[in-house]
């Protein structure tokens, strides 16, 4: 059955908020603690995790009882312990939930579970975007109009280096000239993986209300049911065909 | 929201069971009381609706209220009324779920919907089944085993001339030497289809606890909350792009 | 091994162009000739057909000897008989290219083997396009630059109601704010099919270099050798598995 | 365009050939040295690497002129130097083919490139294999019949935890009961991967003439004309929206 409460924890890098003033004019507490506000009225169990607490306020016994964990980094990718990231790779792989926001692209978890550069264009020019559903049948697009608009975001373009995504829900169109796969779904083992592109860093995007809801109904999308953990290994002795009768 | 509770009508050509008496003993009251009956503890509002009766069981308000079709046919693909198929695609579109069962493969809506000839190759040998499942991640196998079997069934094989599945979520494999894309998961406007392999009318498959299992997960999935209804056609004016401030 | 010489048949409504005189001025041989020359320098094998020729020019003897269909209609969709409709779709079926142009989203066989409503957003306001290409490992994509661009378009956008592509190759932006799935790639039975958004008929579209290479590579695509013909049907008696020695 | 002459270098661990009289007596030069007598008619221009060369046999230069690599390893996974696992993932990136066999389905590279970890059921009882196509319009189908048969193989199961493939092509039967994904085509970068099941050691696989076939098309599959290499990074200035004339 669905999780009646999917378990939350949102990661945030939380760096910038703390060093830089048009930051934290726009996330006084920072955008773990925006996140977990905005998504309060979904009736998730929420909690948070940052860059610099003790195994980046992921040890083991949070993750085992993490549905689903959403990611923000930035500046400091690098700093993340390769050692987490194998831990967060095989509870993905076991079933968890990851939403990976904006800048997160090019965090080492999402490089691993990508294989691929997971480049792409971008540019700050205080730009419209208008993201348009293009898989309106995704339970990601519950609720949603046919687009919504975001007044001022960094700008990612095309070509975005990551696998073909399983379900392309959003396309983001940009004031610019370019367009970006906006919305991407994947599943990997037992887990699912949603990246969503807004959220740069000096733009109130976590206050707006079509944001939260796609990442609300990506925590329901990545926390749903699903099978029993898959056997892997040798099968002995041979399961033998049984006679027909 | 998901339906709390999915409104399932169950379409069942219904000749076999009234003609054949090896048939007759399987499923008595039809194969869709035993669909009934079968899905009957998974909490779905649950209606029947055959060839025989006027529209096919199928007039526009029973459409209506149907959140998902369950489809079963085999030998009077063709008494079936163009006009009804033309309905029940427009409702697919619209965001009705469908799930279409074995040798409705060959139905007149699946071919509609499909886009192709949905050929295969069979043969009615008493062989034995086993479906493994090769998406886990899928609701659709939420709670089944690696594998699950069937004692005797009809041997569907590949080429199954149907367009790649969105999701491919169980794979069988036949005694006599063949496999077949046995769970096979599509999106189609703002509708869900999920086409499932086992149920010829012979054996008493849909008795089985994992071919239950199986459809009431097509259900749920099919049922699931999606976003708005698409904006189609000529949109004027144009949509300016505003200055930035 | 790859056909030497792709044997292309370009089928045109031919209406617009006779009776048009703001068509007439861009297309005076119509959009066949237009297509014919472009695509001369490819050194494929090139006839042409349009609607009010006999059998719309594609008797069974054409068909048979066509390796790709090329597809462009608008105003007159509903002329073409149901069984020259048929006729095309089980070529495909069999192995022949289809690639469906601009307008002829709305056409007979596009909606005939996608099952879908193939509706789309449109705006006619002489506007900019750009093409980005989001999977440069496509040989559809071979030689082309990041994206190109065509000056004044016709505008098609989103929801765009077919299958999700088995392949997206190209996204459009276009200036008053839409995105597009412009390039879509699929297989359906034993043949490939390929959608390519541009080429409204009062635009200039078919002349333009990266629109040909694009044509021009999509018919290379969908000639491709490919694996024999399926086997169908019943096939007895049981190919029973050999005794291990 | 197509490369006229596809460069292929065929990577073999070359170990087991070595120290084990069995897999001496099947393949006395190497599993590397077969494949290259069986695709010689294939007229590519083929090379060998093997672990136990400096840098593996594969240097900078090595790998920058090769179009296609392949890759047969099993038992020292291990030992393959992350510093090239490195550059075989960003010529991939770049657009060279790799087409990795059997046993390399837990080579490093192979799950860099996945993001899983590429489990999977398996057992060494001398079966039945049964490679069925599922996609006959593929290349890498290209002259094969519906079906064709391995006398004695090692079995792989499901679930095989790779992403799913961007197209699958070809479905294992196997003679104890499992089925498995054989032949998975996937896109990475401006790369193309191909995994192909068959082929351990003990076995004469690689004399096949229908396992030669299978992969001499995904050399020419892989080796397939793209897109210029995509552009990353910051774009400025601004590319601005030309006025409308």
């Amino acid at each position: 059955m669905k999780q009646a409460t999917p378990r939350v924890t949102i990661w945030n890098e939380f760096r910038h908020e703390r060093s830089d003033p048009a930051v934290q004019r726009v996330y006084p507490a920072g955008i773990h603690e925006a996140l977990r506000e905005g998504l309060a009225p979904y009736g998730f169990e929420l909690g948070t995790a940052t860059l610099d607490e003790p195994e980046h306020g992921l040890p083991v016994d949070v993750l085992a009882r993490t549905d689903v964990l959403v990611w923000w980094g930035h500046r400091a990718h690098d700093e993340v312990d390769e050692a987490i990231v194998d831990r967060v790779q095989r509870r993905v792989l076991e079933g968890m939930g990851l939403i990976v926001l904006h800048s997160g692209h090019y965090s080492k978890i999402f490089k691993r579970l990508m294989g691929t550069s997971c480049a792409l264009l971008w540019r700050e020019a205080d730009e419209k975007e208008r993201l348009w559903v293009v898989k309106p049948s995704h339970p990601i697009a519950a609720g949603l109009p046919p687009f919504f608009e975001l007044a001022k975001e960094e700008m990612y373009g095309e070509f975005f280096d990551v696998p073909d995504p399983d379900e392309l829900v959003l396309v983001s169109w940009f004031e610019g000239g370019e367009v970006f796969r906006s919305g991407c779904a994947y599943s990997r083992g037992n887990g699912k993986i949603f990246y969503f592109r807004p959220g740069h860093e000096t733009y109130p995007t976590y206050y707006d209300e079509h944001v939260l809801r796609v990442i609300a109904n990506a925590v329901r999308w990545t926390a749903d049911e699903r099978g029993a953990a898959p056997r892997f290994g040798n099968v002995q002795p041979l399961e033998t065909i049984a006679a027909k009768d």
